[in-house]
């Protein structure tokens, strides 16, 4: 079993990483900020953070500048002066941890932005289907992957759960291609073998080759990355409609065999919900399908969990699956606006997918914005308390894309914030200074006069910040962007 | 009266201002796209396009390039070969019409996306109030105010509506920076009189003051723009709860007196309305109450007009009033989801407002996003066939941040789209090329994979372009932004 998809205790994940040491140890110095608990920031300033050269966290000193680690804290670790790497933050910049986008399909990134007037049915028979089919094509595959992995991580994204095709080769590429980028990934094979809503040119031959093929990639990637250290595979079963009972039972068996996460689409669009009553009468809800096949657990990523009635979320609750909220996809395609309070209070972890293309942003820090955005439509149908509790704070969003999403792939003891024994999976955010002229030193589009307060200043990031704002991206303490 | 703030018929428009020549004539050459229609955008590929040194669109070439036009069309305008500047669109570039943000607080610029958990009415106090007031400081007013104009032309705003604050001096200050930077604005001095709602720090100490201090910067104006060719001043009751009758009545007369532009807000949030109805119980509606004071007119901009009865909006329609949709600013601080759909189908003209700092966006590309996604909220509400057309397409959203915005301020014959007779008011937008090899020359977030049609390319701008893509910008001939 690897190590990657399970939540490790922190000392655990780094002894078992401490045998690869492939870069040298890092010493970070400046502003730090992450989630403490879902409704605050903890700011972190003039501190150091020690990583070794495996990428784990080692340190976390407050109060602490270049001259004090060099005299207390690396000495203390064992580290020589000389031998360590140092980055430092400078004015204006601070490292956060890198976004989960924990529901994105990989295949469809050249999509992003086409979707018409389009809903869920309809967009995947005239924009998705030809798409992801036509990615059989290796060449095609292989640039239109490497583009998404690399935009990704240019929007600091160091963690997703892919979706790519049914087919297992260009799978198994975007596998190579993420290990290569040096992103963190869940890649799944799509399984879709159910006649009639699957079109002919683009299905699975059976149930048994659903699964068949599914191993395959799951045996591929077990080659590549054998403790599934960077790169796991993840079941997925496209969503009901798609998989036939037989292989949505063979996929549950294969998950309890293999213990690696699953994915899924859930209760996204009323049509759909519809075609779920109808293809399974004998289903009480469109969660009860997922139940009765057994694939509703711990390792289960929802996506979507729109229309959802109070008893779908209970159940949903009671079996600790989680979900990928997914406000960009839920409102372009105009699926619904999701209730990540409710779903909150229900008990269930909730995290940020960008669901390109169904989304049109390859940005999670979009995706806050945006479930933001959603989460006061949502509160526009409410009522007093009710209406106010229903809104998402900027510290709210920014911990559904980082250890909100951690969390919802199984990796929440490892990535999503700062602490000893956690990966160094981080950006480097860089936002303007102002200069005595009053002149800002920076290109993008956040402008800050110099009077802000550190909140504010992270509330400009996250409305107004893009990919110009991630100065740097590490993975497992690996540089995997930068730019100038 | 001025040139500007009149829909001249576009012959008369081109006559008036060619008497101040300060640049060279000019040649534009590649692709333009403007809109047609609300439904419809015309593509025009190797197309030229003449604007003579003062601006105005003197010829429009379809299946022209360089050498037909040097040998027949410039010739044909009596212009010499080697006098003429010339801009050649290059692949994956396209001219577009400047964008024309109908409603802009540039005072609250520096809060842009600062706003909590709040709403209208508390936004105001906490967030609104104290900064504009702070800025009858020359110094910090200048630093905003030049931020705020030089920010919104790399997104491609060529034409403002703004409001600045109750300060004379600085509302001036602001005209003389658009003037400079060569934007081009109507200009608003705040006006707030009304005892109770007005905070104490900040409101005009009676009616007769704001309407003398108002008739200053309208003066102001006329000293720098004789004509109102590039700024003008624009009449700003800031809202119904903010003005006593008197000051309403008052600026209604000076409208006519001076036929000049209004705008204020009306029917933004729920609590605003209700406050409405207990300060004018005489007025059957918000609506009704700006009616009475004989301010609903073809010369006024309306913001927000969200939860307008259907009574309300037949009389906006019948008085000719225009609607600025501001839906970054309506869906931040839960005002509620205006219905683009339904205020056509009223007759209602309608553009777009960034409305920062409500809104947390400088770009009109933006507001043009958040539109279709709004839209699609209000969708979500409806069934059938009037759920199908309450989505906005991105054609009609691009028409509302252009065409439908020029109509909006009254210059509907004037900016908006390429034809002879009209304004330069435009932007070279960039996309990517791929090249042999199937990469990208193009730094921005929107990837090309050079198989899109010229329809999915530009959806692809609206939904990941941002101020990257905006390569250039002219006003009235004038290049007054470009990047590298």
């Amino acid at each position: 079993m690897g190590d990657m998809i399970r939540d490790s205790p922190p000392a655990a994940a780094a002894a078992a990483t401490d045998t690869e040491t492939q870069t040298r140890n890092k010493l970070f110095l400046g502003s730090f900020i992450h989630s403490k608990t879902k409704e605050q920031l903890e700011y972190l300033h003039d501190a150091a953070i020690c990583v070794s050269a495996c990428g784990t966290i080692v340190a976390v000193e407050t109060d602490c500048d270049l001259k004090r680690a060099e005299a207390e804290v690396l000495p203390r670790l064992g580290w020589t002066v000389g031998d360590v790497e140092v980055h430092v933050g400078k004015e204006g910049q601070f490292f956060f941890p890198g976004f989960i986008d924990t529901h994105v399909h990989a295949s469809q990134y050249p999509n992003v932005g086409i979707f018409g007037k389009s809903t869920l049915l309809d967009w995947l028979n005239t924009y998705t289907f030809p798409l992801e089919s036509s990615l059989q094509d290796q060449k095609k595959a292989k640039r239109v992957y490497t583009a998404c992995v690399k935009r990704t991580l240019a929007h600091g994204t160091t963690t997703s759960a892919y979706y790519a095709t049914i087919d297992v080769d260009t799978t198994n590429l975007l596998a190579d291609i993420c290990l290569a980028l040096g992103q963190r990934a869940f890649v799944g094979r799509v399984c879709m073998d159910r006649e009639g809503l699957c079109p002919e040119y683009y299905k699975d031959e059976s149930a048994a080759d659903s699964l068949r093929r599914t191993r395959e990639t799951v045996e591929y990637i077990r080659t590549i990355d054998p403790a599934f250290e960077l790169v796991a595979p993840i079941l997925t079963p496209r969503f009901a409609p798609a998989c036939s009972s037989e292989a949505m039972r063979g996929l549950a068996d294969m998950q309890r065999e293999l213990d690696v996460l699953a994915q899924t689409h859930i209760s996204e669009n009323e049509g759909e919900i519809e075609l779920v009553k109808e293809l399974f009468p004998e289903s009480e809800s469109y969660t009860d399908v997922y139940d009765q096949h057994g694939l509703l657990g711990e390792k289960m990523v929802l996506a979507h969990a729109i229309h959802l009635s109070e008893k779908e979320a209970d159940t949903i609750a009671e079996r600790g699956a989680k979900v990928s909220h997914c406000p960009c996809s839920n409102s372009s395609i105009t699926s619904g606006a999701a209730r990540v309070r409710w779903l909150w209070d229900k008990g269930i972890d909730v995290g940020l997918g960008t669901d390109m293309s169904g989304g049109y942003s390859p940005s999670i820090l979009e995706a806050a914005r945006q479930a933001a955005l959603v989460s006061r439509h949502v509160a526009m149908g409410l009522k007093g308390e009710e209406k106010e509790r229903a809104k998402l704070t900027v510290e709210e969003v920014l911990y559904l894309g980082t250890r909100g999403g951690a969390k919802v792939v199984g990796l929440g003891a490892k990535v999503g914030g700062f602490e000893v024994g956690m990966q160094w999976d981080a950006q480097l955010i860089g936002l303007p200074v102002v200069d005595e002229d009053g002149e800002q030193v920076e290109d993008g589009n956040v402008d800050i006069f110099g009077w802000e307060s550190w909140e504010n200043r992270v509330a400009k990031w996250v409305f107004n910040g893009d990919d110009r704002n991630t100065k740097m991206v590490w993975v497992k303490g690996r540089m995997v962007h930068s730019r100038r």
